[in-house]
């Protein structure tokens, strides 16, 4: 067993003869890959741990990372770009972890009870955990970067703003937010562009939090941030978004929110769809469905653009933000360790380590992986009211850079 | 048979009652849709052309116009706004009809000669032909406004500088260009950029003209013009392009020719796929298969999306721009008319019938129907120099607006 894993890590490194690390196994027995200072350490603790590396992949190093039956000291982005390689993802899962990922997926389907648990288990956390990574105005999504340089606030400002002009909002227009999280999208849109808005979460918190602000801001009149399920909201809209929720939809309810978002846009409405998306790759297991997003499922662009069109939308615009969202997460997780004593404090070491590697985990897949952030732009039928060319996102100079101060902070 | 289409016609007539037109048969039926001075008088001459346009659709429509045996008097493009109308949309063909189309795609396949003679049935018709309604430049494809005032001159030239911009060409950097047509793209590429480049097209007088182009500009040292089928391509390149090829690649070869695009790529390397697409649609029928392109394939966004990921090739962006091909197709028509004569005395009646029907019928569809024109932008592999926005493709002023003269007529 322990050959079958140096074997493996052989040849990945032959590829990357850069990256030194050493491996220790419970018995003693320890290699080294390359020359020098070692990025990382890791050290398989137990025979029952390399066991279940080898047959679960990024699953059975999950578990035993979060078990702490792996430790890794040094550099984990390093070590996790392992897992992306495709010696790595080349593997397969054996059939008692394909069985045991089948299973979790069906415990956790996104019936009307299943998704309010799914979203409960990961949004409830409690706003307090939020806060000390997010940025002010609580936006857990791919932010958008000028430069790589730009602060994370500032990021995320940008990124609300990039929306609104995608979708040209006006004042007094109606707009529709879908999985509208702590409300930072619906409060940028209410006051830069004067929409009246309608957002929906099944997070308890999220909507304690956003109803609060949204009373503290005095835009109560303007916009309404409800505890409800997508598919019970009812009423049409001019405009329509949804960032960051369609990953927890669920590949067989894609095309049940497809019709729902075609019915909530009035014809010729516009709308936007920001979502992680995947490359065309082989299946490689369920860790993050496990530990993180119950009841996630993350597209293929193919599988959007198919979707859209099947509902009757259509499709005018698809951005690839992967990068920024590498950038959005590699600050996140700075500012995790910055505050990883009051997480302690908060929840347990497993915890810690379970956040510490979806953190590191998914900026290494947007970075170096398969991961992708995808916004698609689309109307309700033909007669949208969308401009020739694409020009009118991208004023000069940007709406952002000229003034002093964030918009959403202001 | 009649009542079947008059029936037809008076549910379409219902949901669009501005519409006025009148139907004329063989036997001096005749009615009248609506009040006032018709759009378009058609006239079904025989028995057997209403047969088959109630058999076969749209083909069947086209049959019996091309053939004579339906005529249209006034505005064609209104009468093929009711072929874009679901309720002629939801008819099924005949089984007689599909197994018609069905023997056409099987003797039209793209294998390497079958490519190289439907290519030749189209693009071999005479540059003379082309000459007369094409801009100076040559360009088939859809062309780019800034405005709907944009000459076609300039809107061809702003859509080789959208491409080059999106590609980031820069000078010495090598690209190769499938399906190049008559040159425009290489050329302009060339003179504005400084590439070197390798262009290949099946067409004896696209490459004759390309060709002669291209020694009268002086660019012999720069760039290649070859009568050559894409799939016989050797060589890596910096960037990759290919404009309306894609359509003539057939369903089956989308796999080998995106595997083929990879291969041509530089790792890192950029390319643009500009095609036309189809929404998900009920499979309407082949009279464009017919007529105009044997071994033509129009894919879904989901179909080149999905395909471009299987074959190790990451999209960055995509762009619909079905208006643009609109005003083109519009553009072409007029020009096409206000040469008739001229192409009269060229072929002959059921050409132009047949060339009107095309020109007209394609404006339809992307303005009115369920025709699109994607521009999606790739990268051989992660580790492209594509920047973290799409601002780069919207310089203020834009170049061609700053210019007095087109660049591409300069």
């Amino acid at each position: 067993m322990k050959q079958t894993l140096l074997s493996l890590l052989d040849a990945i490194h032959s590829a990357n003869p850069e990256l030194v690390f050493e491996v220790f196994f419970w018995d003693g027995v320890q290699t080294k890959f390359g020359e020098g200072e070692p990025h990382f350490r890791v050290r398989v603790k137990s025979d029952a741990a390399l066991r279940r590396l080898l047959a679960a992949g990024s699953l059975g190093f999950a578990d035993g990372y979060i078990g702490g039956d792996i430790e890794v000291e040094g550099d984990l982005g390093a070590l996790l770009r392992l897992g992306v390689d495709p010696r790595f993802q080349a593997r397969r899962m054996s059939w008692g972890a394909r069985l045991q990922v089948l299973r979790h997926a069906l415990l956790t389907r996104n019936t009307m009870r299943g998704a309010r648990r799914n979203i409960h288990h990961h949004y409830d956390l409690g706003n307090d955990f939020y806060k000390l990574w997010l940025d002010k105005s609580m936006t857990y999504s791919c932010a958008y970067f000028e430069t790589p340089e730009d602060s994370l606030e500032q990021a995320q400002a940008q990124k609300h703003d990039h929306v609104c002009r995608k979708l040209r909002l006006k004042p007094g227009e109606t707009l529709v937010d879908i999985g509208c999280g702590w409300g930072g999208m619906l409060i940028h849109a209410a006051q830069h562009y004067g929409v009246r808005g309608v957002g929906c979460t099944l997070s308890d918190q999220q909507v304690a939090y956003a109803q609060e602000r949204i009373r503290e801001l005095g835009l109560d009149e303007q916009i309404e941030v409800r505890n409800q399920d997508y598919r019970k909201l009812k009423g049409t809209f001019d405009k329509f978004v949804s960032i960051g929720m369609f990953e927890h939809v669920g590949r067989r309810y894609i095309p049940g929110f497809m019709r729902k978002t075609q019915g909530l846009l009035k014809p010729g409405g516009v709308g936007l769809l920001h979502s992680i998306g995947i490359e065309h790759v082989k299946w490689t297991g369920g860790w993050v469905n496990k530990y993180i997003f119950p009841g996630g499922y993350l597209p293929r662009l193919s599988e959007i653009a198919g979707s859209l069109s099947s509902a009757g939308l259509v499709t005018h615009d698809v951005e690839n933000l992967r990068l920024h969202y590498a950038l959005t997460l590699e600050e996140w997780a700075r500012r995790f360790e910055k505050h990883v004593e009051d997480v302690e404090a908060m929840f347990d070491e497993a915890f810690v380590r379970k956040w510490r590697l979806f953190l590191n985990g998914a900026a290494v897949g947007f970075r170096y992986g398969h991961l992708r952030l995808y916004q698609a732009l689309f109307a309700n039928g033909l007669e949208a009211d969308i401009p020739l060319t694409r020009r009118y996102m991208y004023p000069e100079p940007s709406p952002l850079e000229s003034s002093a101060e964030p918009l959403e902070t202001a």
